[in-house]
């Protein structure tokens, strides 16, 4: 299966996303840039560096191209995602794009028989959201992991569930792949949709002043 | 030399601390295992790409598994380790993990030839240190290396110390390693038990309104 | 051409700027110690990682202990670096070897023919600015990226331009290394001398209350 083309838009969606997420702290065009390239590309990046691999974009430079370019024109147009069904829009693509590359990450791993069956799981994570926590650090953001956001939740569910279908029907692959995708997406969309949020028992109560 | 159970032991109580690091901020399950498991095996992941090996844990993943239950277990007991015998307990345990898992490094790294003499003592302190300072900065802490606890200093001497008797005495690598740990925790064991802090005059004022 | 004791003169300014941009939020020895280190080695061994390639520093211990001794003795000598004319000195110090180390970082790049033509420039400025990035994400300060100063986009023009002449004429590589450290090192010499500030009109407005 080829989803280069949506491979593409979950990339733009990453960049996307970064140029929002920072913009309202103060940044020049060259920090929304790298920080742009760094949400998109970074998870993936993290995951070849672990599997020892050759980092994926090595070979195949438009996933730079895209970030650079998304993240240079939504720089430029930024005041244009104050239009809510638009920045809606990217939320929803951005999951997407979490979704696809979190369960392709899974698959990758498990080709590659690394450390299974838990691997799969933890390198989909790191891919999914890895560099979004790259970029949080950077840019002097609480990270996702503080919030009670459910963004790597459904990612991780994908990963699970796909896990759980290649180790007893792997003959299904290509069903799997597509199943677990939209199953993570449909998760992620409803927690977008519905502003859900990670219940409060499974929840520390927060002590800092912040 | 085999120090698995101990090695499990050091494992769960990197993750325990990690939870009892970052509960007080506000944390979900998840986020708190992701965490947990970071801070268990971030290091000694860190020394192995430096190294250019394969990680750890990619043959062994009981290093996650043990990780992962801590973590949970910690989590939903938290309440318990208000209790300051079971805290002060998990504090040693932590400096026992801390000095097996550097001095260990340490060589591994001189049995790979890695850099000699400087690499073993700088590769122990990054398996050492290494997962909390990634904690630290992902759930927004200040890093050990910002503050005056006497945690990094006592694996890097237990690191140099290593290196020395290897230099001088390879035959000894045995008792070498087994000596080096134990020192390593003791100083440890000492700064916990009588709350020892780096002098103030190996310490820059702040000059940080906090 | 060899620049042996340029990148030695620019690896003890990279510790030193380390010493200058922690010491004033309280650190002791061993803390700054580790971070001039991350500062002077960090990028390049960033680089290194992403190229599937054994670190720099490993064949060559002598990165590591300049960084050692500059951060040492910077940090007993702190008070001196209130002295304005070596503060500027050791600015300019830092910005040769951020311009050489990453001109040299896109040849090196371009050598392995790794990711041409995007990854040179990307890797280039991963050298020059990583190890700054990862030492303010350690110590809390705002990253490089955060704030209007010219730093980056020098290593960012010296690089570009490295690689239009390689793919224009790749048989003048010395004088391309030469001339665009030149070019990079007086850009960035400039910004220093002037306080040259990235323009308001790149830069988005900052509506966070810091």
């Amino acid at each position: 299966m080829n989803f280069y083309w949506l491979e593409m838009v979950g990339t733009a969606a990453f960049a996307i996303t970064a140029v929002l997420a920072v913009t309202p702290r103060g940044i020049d065009l060259f920090g929304v840039t790298v920080l742009a390239i760094i949400t998109a590309i970074g998870g993936g990046t993290l995951r070849d560096l672990i599997l020892g691999v050759p980092v994926f974009w090595s070979n195949d430079l438009d996933y730079i191209w895209v970030a650079l370019g998304a993240g240079v024109i939504a720089f430029l147009t930024q005041h244009h995602f104050t239009w809510k069904i638009l920045h809606k829009l990217v939320l929803y693509f951005d999951g997407l794009g979490a979704a696809l590359f979190s369960v392709y990450a899974a698959d990758k791993v498990w080709g590659l028989e690394f450390g299974l069956p838990l691997a799969p799981v933890i390198l989909g994570i790191v891919t999914g959201i890895g560099g979004g926590l790259i970029r949080d650090m950077l840019s002097g953001r609480p990270t996702l992991l503080m919030t009670r956001e459910l963004y790597a939740i459904p990612i991780m569910i994908g990963c699970v569930f796909y896990m759980l279908v290649m180790s007893y029907f792997p003959a299904y692959r290509e069903p799997a792949l597509l199943g677990c995708i939209l199953f993570s997406f449909a998760l992620r969309s409803a927690a977008i949709t519905w502003n859900l949020e990670i219940p409060h028992w499974l929840t520390s109560e927060d002590k800092t002043i912040s």
